[in-house]
């Protein structure tokens, strides 16, 4: 072993130990293998229903061994929810940043949420909902949601002015939209008939073309402008 | 008082306690304001917030006298679940038996169910979800669930096939319509500015309609069957 200190945590050096860096690497990848196994099985079994014994049986670890981790099962699920909320977040910033019409990104956001909902940690926030959590992080889940629900509205309300969307109540719209994808947190099964991609794009097209058929073209031109409507951008959605 | 014994209960003879049927009568009303009370505060405060002594309080009895019309909390919320969901299943029921256009029952069927997820009971079903439900009555919930999902499939199928509906998957389509719907009885609050009837008659419309802006009509007539798309029916919604 060299006696440089420079040179003590060197890769090369075969040792027990991890070196700092990569014991905390090491120690965030089973706290995330923690959270993960956990947000699993509250979606599957309910989150009442699950004991941090059946988490730990899930990982092959002890009880105290998951301790080292997480502080309670209150505390797994606070950092599930919060995991999933800054996931939507950033899936928005992105979305942002990239620009573009507002319709676009307003497909771009409802992809990215449908995608989040179908996630082990988004499934716990649909699923399990506020009510277990304390009151803090209760309130901290609205603020966050609300912060979520007010980039819908804007979009929707740019997407009107831009003229891609049918004037409309941005606030009620982006509830029924969002609303609908939310509800796909509760019913996707990893199991199911549908990949969350098709669920996500066919289920958008369905939101934002509506579920009513085609009128066919009345003699007169002047009326269509208002009968007709666009259908759902496949190469979009 | 009269010695016959048919008139001893007769509404002439002012008795301090009440006749048999009246007594059912008092205790069923009686019952009926415990569950209200406790579905009003679980939607408000949450499930697991709310104690028998908060309910109680409301009611200006004892926690005594809450036990001789109900058994526990999670007895509550089991019968609240249940009222919630016989007035989903009348409501269908009753669209039924008034038949019509597929699209028109379809409309009534959210109608109705959008009123009930607004209501005390039918909040509780979408905001206390099953977690909290004991097993037996968690299979019981999703049953009378997949019954309420087989009308709007088959609803949505028979619209596709009577021309009023667009082509698509009715498993999905139903999921979106209701899953949007169902997520109205988690932000819903009574003191918001719409009323449960502008939300409804709104919410379905964008629903049905969708949201994106009618196209104008492209010169050639022949594409228009399949770009254009019927505006919501104003009258109907």
């Amino acid at each position: 072993m060299s006696t440089t200190p420079r040179r003590r945590t060197a890769k090369a050096i075969a040792s027990p130990w991890l070196a700092g860096g990569a014991r905390v690497d090491q120690r965030e990848k089973k706290r995330q293998a923690v959270l993960q196994t956990a947000a699993r099985l509250f979606n599957e079994r309910g989150f009442h229903a699950t004991s941090l014994d059946d988490i730990a049986e899930k990982l092959h670890v002890s009880k105290p061994t998951l301790y080292y981790y997480v502080k309670s099962k209150d505390d797994i699920l606070l950092e599930c929810v919060r995991t999933a909320l800054a996931m939507m977040q950033e899936g928005i910033a992105e979305v942002r940043q990239r620009g573009g019409r507002a319709l676009d990104q307003l497909q771009a956001c409802m992809r990215s949420y449908a995608a989040i909902v179908m996630d082990d940690f988004g499934q716990c926030v649909i699923r399990i909902g506020e009510d277990p959590l304390p009151p803090p992080l209760k309130k901290e889940l609205r603020r966050l949601k609300a912060g979520i629900d007010h980039e819908f509205r804007r979009l929707i309300a740019e997407g009107v002015a831009e003229g891609s969307l049918t004037p409309c109540d941005p606030k009620l719209a982006a509830f029924m939209l969002a609303g609908a994808l939310s509800w796909v947190g509760r019913w996707y099964r990893p199991d199911g008939s549908m990949s969350p991609t098709q669920i996500a794009d066919q289920g958008i097209a369905l939101l934002l073309g509506g579920v009513l058929a085609p009128v066919p073209a009345p003699s007169s031109s002047i009326a269509l402008p208002k009968l007709g409507r666009r259908a759902p951008r496949k190469t979009a959605t």
